[in-house]
């Protein structure tokens, strides 16, 4: 078993908080994205998506997409609890924390940063304008979670999950397009520290 | 127990049809987005992203985020089995084909239509250009999982899943920006009429 990733992307990075969190060590290859690696054929076979991280099974079959990966090790190793559950009402209830995320945080920090950054130039069709649209849209998003803060100590509830890893992620992938937590964001603030200064942030 | 939907919207489809495939009965109640409904301070207390659906439990807290919701009843009712498992390969062999149809097919629709459709006008800054790329990757997508299905019945294997779901909901949803299956990709419209034949796709 291996997991081929890319340490300086963000995607990767929710996969090794979430294993370090859970005390599970797989092996790490590079995929040199920089290079376009990730676009080589013999890459494409473990993930015609192109993205990584990719986990690599002992019977040669591929699992992609990193909450993907990251069920696969929460259904084989439970506990601690990442990913909610047992009961129906937790399951879901931190599923949809990590959606809100990965959708609201993630994932418009990444569509500021594909389309503004000179990383992509000339890899994608970048639209500066949508990228700006991004931008506007997680900086409002994060005033909002500071809002939804106020009143527990993490994204989902009283625990850590999966939701502050994908939250925690997509705050720190802003930095390269300029989006920041706001003065003034106290709650935020708050649980940035607390996150960051866990020791799986450094995975 | 109630579900606050919109029938014409997509993702209330999709739990629409997960619901039917389990044989799961749950009141629906309106939520008028033609009028903006979802987005009156009575709706963002549900959720205050302002989609729907969102699932109202009996002790009066809420679940958004259609697979959250799918989630939900999947714990409860685990059978028949339509988000993978119980082992930890297909769970996760699921989850990321569910994720691939939900970013490369229902959300490059998605992103078509919010950035082109007169709907949306006035509503949020509309990037055509934005949109016309997103097109563009959608009929890319259509042509890669027309290839992916070459070789087995349905999206994430040999039995209907949620990934089949978020795809048919993504490939309907597409005639809206005419978004097409286009001539000659046999295996998704030989999936494609298998799907949207079952008694769930009229849900």
């Amino acid at each position: 078993m291996k997991i081929h990733e890319f340490t300086m992307a963000p995607n990767p990075r929710r996969v090794r908080i979430f294993l370090a969190e859970k005390g599970i060590t797989v092996p790490y290859e590079q995929v040199d994205l920089m290079t376009a690696k990730n676009r080589a054929p013999e890459f494409l076979a473990k993930n015609p998506m192109g993205g990584v991280p990719v986990l690599e099974l002992d019977d040669g079959s591929f699992i992609a997409e990193s909450v993907a990966i990251c069920r696969y090790f929460e259904t084989l190793h439970p506990e601690p609890r990442l990913m909610g559950g047992p009961d129906a009402k937790d399951a879901a209830t931190v599923e949809m924390w990590q959606r809100r995320m990965e959708f609201q945080i993630l994932g418009t920090v990444a569509g500021c940063f594909r389309n503004t950054s000179p990383f992509f130039k000339g890899r994608i069709t970048q639209v500066a304008e949508w990228g700006e649209v991004c931008r506007r849209d997680a900086l409002k998003r994060l005033e909002w979670l500071d809002s939804e803060l106020a009143n527990r100590q993490f994204v989902a509830g009283d625990r850590f999950t999966i939701a502050d890893i994908t939250a925690l992620v997509g705050i720190d992938f802003g930095r390269m397009v300029d989006i920041k937590i706001a003065p003034g964001l106290k709650n935020l603030e708050r649980w940035y520290d607390a996150v960051s200064s866990r020791p799986s942030a450094k995975a």
